[in-house]
């Protein structure tokens, strides 16, 4: 089971100018082969279908605490991609037609179907598919696997940023280098546990640290490339068996922190009357509501 | 954000018997169009996206914490679906290929791909795919798609339920149905706040009883189809704003519950060596798990 | 069984400007999961398989009916599309690659796979697919289904309104709120007519009135939202026990007619030899036809 | 535009044995890239996109008008499947379980979700796609497309029918591959009037004539094989330029009919109170219908 | 089985200018469903699968021979599309961004996922499929198929063509048009030999000669038009037995020759840092280069 | 470019018995997301699209001749399933319908489509997609990805080798379980090159040696599981920079040889009437082929 806290991972700066085809392309990042919802449902798949849950605790503790974090990496990708679309029909050189800029956008679904917000699908506007996710059973395939996936998610993730300047963009790929770092690290953690293999050697692919963007740096400043979170109040806590020592990059110790980081405000978002979200007259959404909160 | 207990909604009987054929019908409540994924996705990206979230705070409330719940049920199937694979290839006719009675059953990836685990596809072993997910941005709308969503899952648990008499299935559809129907009701009674129209009148869909379901009435006696929680320590207090009033079944009264119900056990399952999952050789595994348990 | 008549339910206007990107976001009504492609074969099919069609005739004669007249509002689609396309490679910069324009447009299969005309795909150029189909075989559920349909085949038109200004595609998107109209609160009735909830009242969704638009109110003054057709000499005349009382709108009188409208003339587009469509050299093509027409 | 007709395109034979695998082998020829819904969406297609359909308006007619007949092959194989559906679940070994009998069928789909009925899908339960159809707009490659299309859906047709002696599947197929073969033939005599290549001296593919099918002599025997109706009861006529000269099997006359065949009965199913379609409570129907019918 | 050797089949002249747009466009020539990918998986499924090859070997020689030739167009197809994309982020607006012309670009996957080389999908972006290859398994359908199959090749070229003056694309196209004219021949005379019928009348579908096209004619020019290779040292001589008489163009002998062209040289292409493409530090590669060049 | 060459990698078992359930297993080998035309053209496209191949020619030789390798295995695994299928509707309970053992068969498509021979789709019957290759141009990224995607592919060799004792199934499972080995252990040996990992050290992925399967042990005996070919007569030779050293499990040097294994004969197909494959008269098909013999 899971509890929902109102809160994403971090503050978003709030966004000054609409970009839709960065929108387009951090769509990648949330419904791409290598997206969060790729990560989040593997992992959580696999911890449903783990064989030998007891036995193997730590291994288990592992993918299903990080399967927590990834659902709040879903969330964060589609707060930054609703960001980028703020403000993208606030003038249209056709008066007649608020949403005629939606025609030179390379996703027309975001204007046809979601109202200017994300949708569970990638960058090329193709949706996100359950064979995305792989899950053999064997725990060496499994977290071998989890390793590639995450060092594919990376490139992406690198690759989006060149793409883009956008503050908000780049500070949703900041931090989600970081923790990114940290599930790959602990992957490869776990994959030597058993095979005596120094896995963590091979990082970072690409190559590039993620010393060298200044968003991420940030955040590794902070010690959040060291810390890795039970996502529980109670369990899970066997993670600390496979994250220990200390972090590869900076030689400090590695971290458990038991539940989750303090996070940020979710960001509320206006009515787009062009696009009848909420709803076409938000006066009367207004009058309902507060017949609702006067109840009680 | 979220957070994770290590529980399942419910404790599901112990599995006497495999049935691969009920396990692969049982998949489509789970990656189905009308699966638990599917609603898990629907509200979730809604709760994503949601416009005004402010300002109409028991609707988004509603939407944003029946999320959390859906993430036990997408769980709950995934235990089923396991339970009733336990077993499967336990005897084989063919001595030299222990996993012969694979070729019998209907989904063959449950035995090349899966480990005879769940997979996140339906009973035809389709991917569950990103289109699934309506999210119009218009509140009426998503509501009255929630609506139908719920009654179109409803009507394929009682199928299934149809198709098996296993008691490992049948317990968790009769729990589903009873969850299933707080939550139709609850779009329901968001939608008549809205537009007045006392949609709930059309319920239930089909027009069966759960009462009529011993494995559903049994829950219901315990008063599971009047409860609704927040699936939140701290937030999505304001679904009381919604869910007020006495049920339209039994005259008794609706109550908001903070948090989650108490839960059941998660069941373990044992290695399939003839799958090499979670590894070919349970002792090594052995070896290493005690090894990582005598750390710290 | 069906028959054919060579035209359509409205003249179009004739275009003067093509606009390949207003064409993209067409296909959407066309070939979109809410588009009139899905109307139709989620109609078609539920009367192909509508079980006691001689005890619930007016509901069997309902959909069975609406399927014909979805057959015309795919044609008028396609028609609009095509007229959108008619002129897009009028002129090149670049005078050796006629067909160069095409590479600015979204839709790139619209200049190499179709000759500049529509095709069953969506805005985003993806195919339209049969599990866009829902076919329950509960009547009450179908039906929902339909009324939700409508709603969000409603909400998609309104929003590609808003997309473009172009004449063409706005006289299509008016005549169908209208007809979309009809049909929507039709199912409301079926609707109310079982379960005694009165689901027209949350007409409109979205929650703008056709009278709003211009090119919808047109079609209005001649009394088209009162009027459902049997789009059959002979057939499904029990819709008159689904259609009658007074439009909630205007209050005037419901009538179902017989047959369907008078319908408008089919525009025939010209060769587009950079296409090779219908072949290089129309000459050829003249001499053919001359030579069959002679026959008899 | 287009209007219906209530009837079958021949009477079907009633079922005395249900046959769910054939059922799902049949939906190939409904379904599948070869099956009516491509032939009908092929000719629809193109027919809609045609370019200058005045000067060729023979190869138009030609096109336009068989659309209108392969809505009713649709109509027919749906209503076949229907039938050898029929009785599926009269009897389960599982009192506890009516639907029981759906884990052993090919196709959980047909249970879970269509009720025991037809879907736009093929023999593996895929869903039908708009890639299926093919239209370049231009004329002879359409019409080379058109010609090779019946060509595989006759092959598939004829395995269908050696894999099931059902006579319901078999009367369908004889009827089909008779009405296929005027389809075949006409697309033939279109090629050769444009290119002048004797394309119909291939037919038939495969090599084995339809008298050897006794399902399919005895329509022959009717002439069904030499008449293409116009499908309207006004227009494409002149697809008589191209439907000219004798049958080449058997030297007699090719004609023309205006308008369409007679048509049979199409069969009324009863309810399935074990899918809940039309509903649990028929008699509750039947109030209902008995209303609706004293209206007026 | 297969050998390779490390060329192309022709020289490509160098690029002066990236062109994305017209890369995208070219994808569908790739991974389109009339693309060479089709060719070759059709070619090779069906060489595969030919039944009794011994008794109809010329015409499985052919099949089997023309899959050689086929690998050699994928490859030169994916070679085109990398030189139209060399350069394409040589210089962006935005400093900061490098990747920032990918946001131009119809195809952001050609971006984020392939460092920008060629995908194996259209120019939608979508994949190839599986289920583009028919095999039917009965010759005359199969070869009838083959013939339809390169004509909407052909035009999909011509379009192509159509839609860009980039001398990369155009050398590729003019090529593939000669060696796609004469596969077509090739299997319009294979039709021949079994059913008699003259198709290769038919040819050019579309109706314009190859030698309108200066980059073709040019190959026409060294009678690569007459030529069918065994693209074999030592097998399928038996295409001879078909590939026989002269070309209807030009009269001249149709030839076959052992083995394959001479072929050209394969570009190679420069480090991509901004991609990390093939890694952030080429200094570092070339040193592990240079330490395993020494070896041995 | 390629060169083909009429053989199979091995001689083949002849089948003594037909089992359509086992060819359909197979096929996950063939078409499945790891099956053998997923490491083709994930080799394929790296190769393709390669940069610097000068500069890193040991590794980009590695990849290009791989793939020149895996063709074959296609080639094989399409044999194998096709030997599978040999005799599957030699005899029916049914009389009047030759293929009614089809309906028993979990795959319907061979029966119908594809003629009983192979498909280029998985063991539910999806069709292979082109999103199954990974090619992000990162060489470490690539390689890592293509370690994995053979530990994958050996992990569906080994469950499918469990599920049937079929011997042409498993003398295919056992040659290409040793091959496989081969590659899985030559990009592990490229990753080492570049990473300094000995990545080597987790084999074999599942923990089972292939000494343990009586299949594969034979071919290691005559060291196949220690040479890698260059498929190719002149080119690639640089493989023998990374194809150094001694074979981690029997301390026996690594060789490479230049060109391809011996090979086996292929296997010839008889005709099947009941599937109009090649044709309805093999008589005629005889004629047509002793004319063609007879030229020149």
């Amino acid at each position: 089971m899971f509890q929902r806290f109102d809160k994403l991972q971090i503050d978003l700066p709030m966004p000054d100018k609409a970009d839709p085809a960065a929108a387009a392309a951090v769509q990648e990042l949330m419904g791409g082969r290598f997206g969060e919802m790729s990560t989040l449902m593997n992992y959580m798949n696999q911890s449903f279908n783990f064989r030998q849950k007891k036995k193997l605790k730590p291994f288990y503790d592992l993918i299903a605490s990080i399967t927590g974090e990834e659902l709040g990496h879903v969330e964060l990708v589609s707060a930054t991609i609703n960001s980028l679309m703020e403000g993208a029909t606030s003038s249209s050189d056709d008066p007649k037609a608020p949403l005629a800029p939606g025609l030179d956008a390379p996703n027309l679904h975001h204007f046809i179907v979601n109202a200017q917000t994300s949708m569970p699908g990638n960058s090329m506007g193709q949706p996100w598919q359950g064979d995305y996710v792989f899950n053999s059973g064997n725990l060496v395939l499994d977290l071998l696997h989890n390793f590639f996936l995450e060092c594919g998610a990376r490139t992406h993730k690198m690759r989006v940023y060149q793409m883009t300047s956008h503050p908000v963009a780049r500070e949703m790929i900041g931090y989600l280098l970081v923790r990114g770092g940290v599930h790959t690290l602990a992957y490869a953690k776990a994959l030597e546990e058993i095979t005596g293999v120094d896995v963590k050697k091979m990082m970072p692919i690409p190559d590039l640290d993620n010393s060298k963007y200044e968003e991420a740096e940030k955040f590794e400043r902070l010690g959040l490339h060291r810390k890795l979170f039970t996502f529980s109040p109670e369990d899970y806590r066997d993670i600390d068996k496979i994250w220990v020592g200390n972090h590869p990059d900076d030689g400090k110790p590695l971290e458990v922190e038991i539940g989750m980081p303090e996070g940020g405000e979710k960001p509320d978002f206006e009515a787009k009357p062009e696009e009848f979200a909420p709803g076409y007259s938000p006066e009367d959404f207004y009058d309902i509501a507060a017949k609702l909160q006067k109840r009680m």
